[in-house]
């Protein structure tokens, strides 16, 4: 299978703490990166991944809290500094540009290279990115500011071909994409061999979301029905609901539950908060949804 | 003595790198402490240090590149999450407000402390601060942008009182700040007796001079004349003068020049390239100037 890993790069919450960066976390999708959050000090962790600088051309902020985006400029920088020429995308709500535009204009005169900040709607669900392989789609988040989940969705691909089977038919090479995209094959006799006989059935397409910052928001549940990793916020625990509620936040009852609410096949919790031990929260959130595991810097999870 | 101390919360140029964080350091005289520069994740740095934040009231920046003031607005968004009421004051050369104080607004909506960005005249020479142990003076430095560097100096303090001589002529507490100040004591018999028979002479001033990013700069050396030490940066090695000379930075052998030209009771070099090994940059500086030590994250000097 083709690559679909996450990287956490860090996954506190609203401070910095010996134990956890703010948020952010890496997608690699066939090499290609895609960043979601950007942290004080996310660059250092990314070059500890050593994911490639170079692969990476979009980055996702969810909303223009500190503790999500204050790494953005020192990651713009480092990129000009190492001579970066390729167009850098930058997605975020309304506001990205007002207090980002003046910052690259100020701090990376003369760079050899370009961002573009790109605003979006965060009252809604759209495709805001689509390449080959990979569909990124939006959707609203319920937090203080505007805020934006972001999912990531690979492409229907074509099935496996037999190499044995088109050996033993003597299948000319141009029918091959043909047969991948599920054709049968007349021979020159005028037999049809099915398509099942000459192929094997695709890689699943397979799926992840990010849900941070925001209270439990049932709406967002169909959108994301069946995805393979969630990625929630579990800011609090249960105990403290009143205040999770109050500063429009979950706790790790309600990212349980919400992952049981569209059937993700793993939950991934973060955005912890100094006051709890981070494995307090997950005992709390496999008590409802099992199959959660806690984010943690460092950590790659293969999709 | 009272506390006179420099912290290295990191001494790297340009990019961070796994050795070293950019330019910060904190100073702290008499448990008041003084940030000099304010790099990427330096609040991380500061609270490894052990430092309280709480008795951090001044950040000087010395030039508005981003290896120097992109952790400004995590330090300032950080004191907001915990609490601080203490307005928090920030100099550095013209533009300061113009970069920082649209964030401020944005970031910061409804903390309860106030940021004063105080913007200095970059071209000369002044008293930027003062409180009753130490005056802060600014001095122009020589880099691409406006670029200050900083000189904390201690003022001159009274001389320690002898308790037994006090105890002996049975000298009144009210006469005891006097007598500190140099005065002789005059008995009620009518005798003088003088001020060094009832006290030892006073601790001597210190001070520290911060030197960096700059070129070679001698017109600087009557200003740091005796300075007890002198931070400069060493960005290179003289085998690369002309790209020091290009680049408005200095090399390790100049940095130790100028240390000489003023009579630096000793020298702290930082803002190492990744290019070269620190030791040999120590080395270079070492070879001119004996008494050179090489900057360090985690460093703790007592001037």
């Amino acid at each position: 299978m083709e690559k679909f890993e996450l990287h956490i790069l860090g996954c506190g919450a609203a401070l910095p703490t010996p134990h956890h960066f703010c948020s952010s976390q890496v997608l690699n999708i066939r090499e290609k990166l895609f960043m979601v959050d950007c942290s004080e000090g996310i660059q250092m962790q990314l070059r500890r991944s050593r994911l490639k600088f170079s692969h990476l051309n979009h980055i996702f902020i969810t909303h223009l809290h500190g503790d999500h985006c204050f790494g953005l400029m020192g990651v713009i920088s480092t990129f000009a500094l190492l001579g970066r020429t390729a167009t850098l995308h930058v997605y975020g709500p309304q506001g990205l540009r007002e207090i980002f535009q003046p910052q690259i204009d100020f701090f990376c005169q003369g760079m050899d290279y370009t961002v573009e900040l790109h605003e979006l709607d965060h009252k809604q669900s759209e495709a805001i990115y689509d390449d080959r392989s990979v569909t990124v789609y939006s959707f609203p988040l319920k937090h203080r500011v505007p805020c934006i989940g972001y999912l990531f969705k690979e492409k229907e691909v074509m099935r496996h071909i037999r190499r044995d089977a088109i050996d033993a038919f003597g299948i000319p090479i141009s029918q091959i994409n043909n047969i991948k995209a599920g054709m049968d094959w007349q021979t020159p006799d005028g037999d049809i061999i099915p398509n099942h006989l000459l192929t094997t059935p695709p890689d699943p397409i397979r799926s992840y979301a990010y849900c941070s910052d925001t209270m439990f928001s049932p709406r967002n549940a169909e959108l994301l029905e069946g995805v393979d990793l969630l990625y929630h916020e579990a800011t609090f625990l249960q105990a403290h609901e009143l205040l999770a509620r109050k500063t429009f936040h979950s706790t790790a009852q309600q990212a349980a539950t919400f992952a049981q609410l569209c059937h993700a096949k793993k939950l991934l919790i973060g955005h912890f908060s100094s006051r709890y031990e981070d494995a307090d929260v997950l005992a709390e959130a496999q008590s409802v949804f099992a199959n959660t595991i806690a984010a943690k810097e460092g950590l790659c999870i293969s999709i």
